[in-house]
């Protein structure tokens, strides 16, 4: 059982500036994501794009933004459940929550803080009969750890960034990566399109459009797929494969959390944003894209304000009776739980003669 | 008159954000501060340290971020109205408002944005009985433009930053500087007291401590001012003198806006903060610092918010019965009424052969 202050569901820039907020106030964060990496939506659907309207960054890629969302709050050592999505809460007779994920992990806290943005994002699965036979046994939606891919070979299907951007990362990992798309064009950045073009006349890519998977082969584990190609003539043919790997976009799904007895209201969740963002459970609050409230907008800079409401009331709770001071990160510094400490130059008084 | 969309009083962070979310949606904006420079408390009590818990900035000086925002906010083409205070509004039968400064310049706006901070920043004066017979005639308490002081004799008082700093940066365009302590000991940056010592020893700046200025001689403009010494005897004597500039500090009032018929709290103004942060006057809102409602906190974040959700609310006034649809920069760029734009790359759809 993970123990912890505020387990925080959801680790996109909401769930991320939660954890530094919560640390200036010496409370302990862990975080759950369906996502194998933190970040949410900025990580995932646009890591290389520019976002303009975070406060004081004219422009900073959304990929940029997670990673100075890490540093800030690293000091804080945040622990993490990555890849897998909270299922269940139970409400303890101590007035604590326990959460649980779809692969068992249960994590226990006075104070659940759901930054799920739109949900956790399921994968969109390719309509081939017998796939969830395989699925975590050489068919995966989405790449956790490239290293099982060491020297296997890999095919490839989606004609979008995702693939084309794994299909170069893994030419380098794999033993052979083969990419299939059901059209000719794909759609991506200018970079990744051109990068698998020039992979694929030096050989280290193989190409298959316009092209489908139909069927996987394999017992008990992946061993090849049945592949159509149309374009001048219709060919059927097997590829021989250890690993199948559709990357076909992810959609979000607001998910079980849906089922926890919260309020919902277009497919969000219902808060008090007259004090502080808290559900209609108490110790439940939520934040970021996932809440709604009149004149709620999904942008990320009301997530920072959000979160740093909700961790006062989080305190009260946690700290019951005990009265906050609101201080000033230059006058009084940042002490990490790592033993780090940041503080301003002071003011010297000194004579001059 | 100048007109505008949404007329900000106060050019702060809050204040310098409301311009760039107000461009966002196409509005016009405005601002009014007494200080000569935008930046609110960041720039004028301490740009040079670091603030910790702006999001996505483990580290900033509150300058550094006032450079930033105006850098965010300058493709929207902000007016200013710096150095005038606020001082009286008027409610027109149009229903739009008439904002008139201390110096008599009139702003006209259906929307005023109240980001007043913790008031208007007012000079603490030296007790010095006819101090107010010279004010702008060779006394001034803050320092606006310092090319008035080129090739003059300067006296300044202060044992502060803003003493040491200016007393420094005249020392190269007065033609002699005097800087006039009642302690031996100043306290301000290391790096600034010991700047000090060294033109002291070169010779370029006069010290003049333990000591008081007691009184201004002059004929209608200042021409020398009266100095008690105190240390080993005690010693009384005239310093010829163009201007005399006391840096005391400044102390933030409420001050004029109190009067204008706000619901007041604490010294700051009660807003709905469920809804827009508007105030009891429709078509006046309090964003940042100046505001109060349950759970506030005084933090630069937290104005930013509040600043985004005013527009909306701003947006609805000034084009009453029109949808705002709510658009990702990312997604559809910013259109800077300078001209310019900025667009994320685009997606190509390209065929690999
Ligand atoms: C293309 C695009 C452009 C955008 N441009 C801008 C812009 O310019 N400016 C702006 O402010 N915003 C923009 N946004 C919106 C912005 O990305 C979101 O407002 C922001 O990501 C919300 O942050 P969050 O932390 O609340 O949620 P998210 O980023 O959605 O993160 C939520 C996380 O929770 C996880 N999760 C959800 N449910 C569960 C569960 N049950 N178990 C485990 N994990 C779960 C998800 O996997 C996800 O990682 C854009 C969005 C897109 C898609
Ligand atoms: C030493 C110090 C350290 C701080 N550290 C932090 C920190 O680490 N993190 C953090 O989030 N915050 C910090 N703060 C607080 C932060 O500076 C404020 O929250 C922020 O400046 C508020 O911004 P604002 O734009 O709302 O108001 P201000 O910055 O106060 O700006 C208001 C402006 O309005 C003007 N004004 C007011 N009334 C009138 C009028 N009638 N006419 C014309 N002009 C008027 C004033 O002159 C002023 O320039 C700190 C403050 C101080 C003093």
């Amino acid at each position: 059982m993970i123990s912890t202050d505020i387990l925080i569901i959801g680790a996109g820039p909401t769930g991320l500036f939660t954890v530094f907020e919560a640390g200036l106030l010496k409370l302990k964060c862990h975080l759950i994501d369906a996502l194998p990496q933190p970040g949410g939506q900025c990580t995932e659907i646009y890591p290389k794009k520019p976002i303009y309207d975070i406060p004081a960054y004219p422009e900073i890629l959304a990929g940029d933004l997670t990673e100075k969302l890490l540093e800030q709050c690293k000091q804080f050592e945040p622990g993490f459940t990555l890849g897998e999505r909270a299922e269940t809460i139970e409400k303890q007779e101590d007035g604590t929550f326990i959460v649980t994920t779809n692969k068992g992990t249960k994590h226990q806290a006075p104070v659940v803080a759901i930054a799920g943005g739109l949900g956790s994002f399921e994968p969109r699965k390719p309509l081939i009969p017998n796939i969830a036979n395989f699925e975590d046994k050489g068919v995966e939606y989405i790449i956790k750890d490239p290293e099982i891919y060491r020297d296997k070979k890999v095919v490839i299907a989606g004609g979008g960034d995702s693939a084309l951007d794994w299909s170069i990362f893994l030419s380098d990992v794999a033993s052979e990566v083969t990419l299939i798309h059901r059209r000719n064009e794909f759609r991506g950045h200018l970079d990744s399109v051109e990068k698998v073009q020039e992979l694929k006349n030096l050989g280290k890519i193989n190409l298959v459009t316009p092209a489908e998977v139909m069927g996987i082969i394999g017992n008990g584990h992946v061993e090849g797929v049945v592949v159509k190609q149309s374009g001048e003539e219709l060919k059927e043919f097997n590829i021989t494969c250890d690993h199948f790997v559709p990357l076909f976009g992810l959609s979000p799904k607001l998910g079980p959390i849906a089922n926890w007895g919260l309020e919902i209201e277009k497919n969000a969740i219902k808060v008090n944003n007259a004090l502080d963002y808290q559900t209609n459970i108490p110790g439940i609050f939520a934040i970021g894209d996932v809440n709604t409230y009149p004149g709620k907008l999904k942008l990320i800079l009301c997530g920072f304000h959000e979160a740093t409401l909700m961790c006062q009331a989080a305190y009260q709770i946690i700290n019951p009776g005990k009265k906050y001071v609101l201080k000033y990160t230059t006058v009084s510094g940042v002490h990490g739980f790592d033993g780090t400490s940041k503080t301003a130059p002071k003011a010297v008084v000194k004579k001059i003669d």
